[in-house]
């Protein structure tokens, strides 16, 4: 089940409501990366206290590891992981077309070896279908083959992006199929493809309209085209879609994509960039971003973000309330700790921004909100 | 500052309260070590929630990294790691001693090269006393030579024991006068030292005894002798201590070695065992000791320890509760979670096997829990 409620816009943008069988999701919002049933380096009680509403997980690795035996035997990745808040799989087709060399495409789906031992194993939409009806997730994706932007160099054609599409358009067919077969509870979210061109991604959109899914992503962006490029199918596509489903930008970005994205009318968004960023000491805050690994830190007494209210900045209680200085000698020592807070900072950054653009939104502010979110990451940490 | 009450005794068992001047630790207790200004893979706030009172930091490792200029800006060791009880510092004695080939020890100190940049240091008792004092750690430990077991295959007879044991000696008046000329407000430690001889340690005892320190190690054990000969030491030496004094055995060692040591009259203990085995996925419950590794968790959706209320047994709120499959996987996929939570439920068995040995010692029934202990340990953890 799934109803989406638009409760405001301003220009492009929309703030919404999502109503999930774990819950309701207040739009425009960004979804952690939970990979393997676990968003890396933070508790499930963390993600809750920084007001993360939905997460997501990887159908591809949940189905190598830990399998569908012991997610069947738990009832799905909920209770698995400790999570009772609404969840969000991907379909598998973006970490197969991952595999490059080590897969083959055709019609039916993608035969590939497993990276884990090697088995043989083929991946359908109806094989997706099935799986995401096991991992019992609140969105589930369609199978689709995500367009590449360039392969060895060669830039993806016109005519290759259009078979790609129509490709996955086939399997959208195929797993809403499927999806209905299983009486599958959740929700199916269609994703358009198109690679770079604009006419490809209208009939994309078109035509799985015509399939009246509940939701729409965009996917085959952030892959490894030009900025500029990403940016032009963001300024195109989200306001096409249907107003009244919700939009999915897959796999972006940097807090300015977030916030140009929600401009374009996208409500939903994930990326892997708030805990990968955080394990590679990069941090964002509100003033711009901090590299802790910076011998620059090794006295500053002050936290990442001083107007920042996360565990990693203000502690809690009687405990923590870590500064760069301390950060910046976890890092050099090589300690837990540090992609512990840094994560936790990170994602802290990225839900709570949100969460102010969602208000923003319901005041009506949010072309302000935009000028000055731009004017204070300009302004730099500090020295 | 430093007073010691005795609450009640049973045999050689105490039960007692330290005041420091960060707070009071009741006792029998473990500390958790924190070697780089953080115990492993937790935050403060965990070590709070599980009721740690205090906490380890080593002196050496913290010299070489952040190294003094940045622990004098922040006034020592509590508010550079976030953590507001108690804290011991060790002497650096033990690290310079673990550096074997690296350091040629004299009368007047340990002259070593850094393994961090080859700088060429020297370690003095004076030169440990002036860093535990920026540490401003609540127990300063002296400076000693811990004095191995054996070296290279030979084990140290007793005139190497006794040179050894007497260096340590005038090493310890030499830190309570470097101690005393610095005015450091904390509280100094002597360390007992003679090797595997029970008349040497008692010389050694004896002599400490006449500097009127106000609490006293037993160092030198759990440095690779065979477990018979360290529970003969735990046996000698800890009830001849002066009884109006805190007796801290170092570095030791199983829950077994905890509550056989608390028989023995011990009040403190620290060791690196559930940080370090939890981050290789061996867990301490109360009925046995678990290998998370092994496939036999793979389906497992029981806790690792059913009476446990640790945050990865129980969770908190909505969240958490966490399944040996779970925790299984995370191992086999090596996410950061796993080594999180192991080191969470670990910390909290240690931490609370000791609160539950004080109120057995509060109501006079340590002796029926010394058997239910044994008892419920050898039950296993279950198929």
């Amino acid at each position: 089940m799934l109803s989406f409620e638009l409760l405001a816009t301003e220009g492009r943008a929309r703030r919404g409501r999502l109503s999930l069988n774990h819950g309701v999701v207040e739009t425009p919002v960004f979804m952690p990366v939970g990979t393997y049933g676990t968003v890396k380096g933070v508790t499930p009680r963390s993600l809750q206290e920084m007001g993360a509403q939905i997460i997501l997980g990887n159908t591809f690795h949940l189905w190598m590891r830990p399998g569908l035996e012991v997610l069947r035997c738990f009832g799905g990745l909920h209770r698995f992981e400790g999570w009772s808040r609404p969840m969000l799989t991907d379909s598998g087709g973006f970490q197969v077309w991952s595999l490059g060399e080590m897969r083959r495409i055709s019609e039916e789906g993608v035969k590939f070896a497993s990276p884990v031992n090697g088995d043989k194993l083929f991946l359908t939409p109806e094989v997706s279908m099935q799986i995401q009806t096991v991992l019992n997730s609140d969105i589930v994706m369609q199978f689709d083959e995500c367009t590449p932007y360039q392969t060895k160099g060669h830039v993806t054609t016109e005519a290759e992006a259009r078979a790609s599409m129509e490709l996955s358009l086939r399997w959208a067919g195929r797993s809403r199929d499927e999806f209905v077969r299983l009486a599958n509870p959740n929700a199916l979210f269609g994703i358009v493809q198109g690679g770079m061109f604009e006419h490809l991604r209208e009939e994309s959109a078109a035509r799985l309209v015509e399939l009246d899914l509940p939701g729409y992503a965009i996917g085959g962006v952030s892959v490894g085209e030009p900025k500029e490029q990403m940016l032009r199918i963001m300024a195109h596509t989200p306001h096409r879609l249907p107003a009244h489903k919700p939009r999915y930008l897959m796999g972006v970005g940097t807090p300015e994509d977030l916030v140009e994205g929600v401009a374009q009318g996208v409500d939903l968004f994930d990326c892997v960039m708030p805990t990968r960023n955080a394990r590679n000491g990069h941090l964002f805050t509100r003033f711009g971003d901090l590299k802790i690994r910076n011998a620059r830190h090794k006295l500053d007494a002050r936290p990442l973000d001083e107007t920042c209210n996360c565990y990693a900045c203000r502690g809690c209680g009687e405990g923590g309330g870590f500064s760069r200085a301390y950060l910046h000698h976890l890092d050099r020592c090589g300690e837990m700790l540090g992609p512990m807070l840094a994560s936790i900072h990170n994602l802290h950054y990225y839900v709570n921004l949100m969460r102010k653009i969602r208000e923003a939104l319901d005041e009506g502010r949010f072309d302000t909100f935009r000028h000055q979110f731009a004017q204070d990451r300009a302004r730099g940490i500090g020295d």
